[in-house]
């Protein structure tokens, strides 16, 4: 039945760099790797995001915000995980239900259960097998990010401070909500630390699964 | 706090001649009128629309479009409708969430409830003071679309007939959720006669509103 693996945490928490090497790591133990992200992923989801991210929608309700990711969300799990899960693959998600229940429902204050009912019927009710959730201090993202960045800033990304200080800390509160599913690692180690930490939390889930 | 009146009905139900003809009696009678329509109306709500109706979506799932309709639908409560009812305007608008209920909750299977729900969390609650519902038979609604189309049919258009079946009988259950609010008119009449039943039975609703 495959294996689920989300991948969450704050801008500058090192996800990307982290799911690089999760993905080597895995494929080069002979896994049969599924790596997608979100927003995102099949066709029309990618149009979603284009207009999620749009600086141009500056107007953009809260709502339309919770919607539009749900939606994307929805045709992701229908068009490419739920095949690849019935495959045996594992399937490593940059960001899932939780980014929306820290960035829609703590962030935006729309509420972690009523983003929590939306999204469980975009999903069916899938949730991932485990999740990665890397923790950083706020200064520490931050710096992190302006280091890395060089161009335009997203929709997401220019909202205030105080919206990314709320997602930063909600992200602490993930794994109060479903400790048995959720794993903190500590993101401010060094990236080959980090890496050694997460793919101890993923054994037991990762033994489950025959390399092919 | 102006009037939000809603046309609904079948395709090939006359909504569009009809929404013509009430815009322009409103209008000479005096009354601030704002006109407009779902899914779409302001910008980010109309490019949910292209996506929506895009034939080339051919993929997208049924818990997609729902919460792409709901999106859609959110950012034009918050951006036009709700302003336009606090400067007094009376809003006429072809299709609002009842449409959703009966394609998505019925013709779609997704449940009148679910959808009920979804859309509640879309227009913070918000309906139409009245609503319309041109009644058409089946069948006369199919002959009278397929007279008028030459073009391409979009997404929606191009569902089995099975699927405008369900529709079809869905617009007759509307009545029976909230009789207060929603009323039948008989679309099978000539034009000049529906137009004259709909001013009738708009009437209580247009006495609580002052022509300017």
């Amino acid at each position: 039945m495959g294996l689920f693996i989300s991948m969450e945490g704050p801008d500058g928490s090192g996800k990307t760099l982290q799911m690089d090497m999760l993905q080597k790591a895995l494929i080069e133990a002979g896994y049969p790797v599924l790596r997608t992200r979100e927003p995102g992923g099949p066709a029309i989801s990618e149009r979603i995001r284009a207009l999620l991210l749009d600086p141009a929608c500056k107007e953009m309700s809260p709502e339309t915000e919770a919607l539009l990711y749900a939606a994307a969300r929805a045709q992701h799990v229908s068009q490419v995980i739920k095949p690849a899960m019935a495959e045996g693959k594992v399937v490593l998600c940059d960001r899932f239900v939780d980014s929306s229940l820290v960035y829609q429902g703590i962030g935006r204050g729309l509420g972690v259960s009523t983003i929590g009912e939306i999204n469980h019927f975009a999903t069916g009710g899938l949730q991932p097998d485990v999740t990665i959730v890397l923790q950083i201090d706020y200064a520490e993202g931050l710096r992190r990010k302006n280091v890395q960045y060089s161009g335009q800033l997203d929709r997401m990304e220019q909202q205030a401070g105080s919206f990314h200080q709320l997602v930063h800390d909600g992200f602490s509160q993930i794994v109060e909500w479903d400790p048995e599913r959720v794993r903190m690692v500590d993101g401010s180690k060094a990236p080959e630390e980090v890496h050694t930490m997460i793919m101890e939390v993923l054994k037991p889930w990762l033994d489950r699964v025959l390399p092919q």
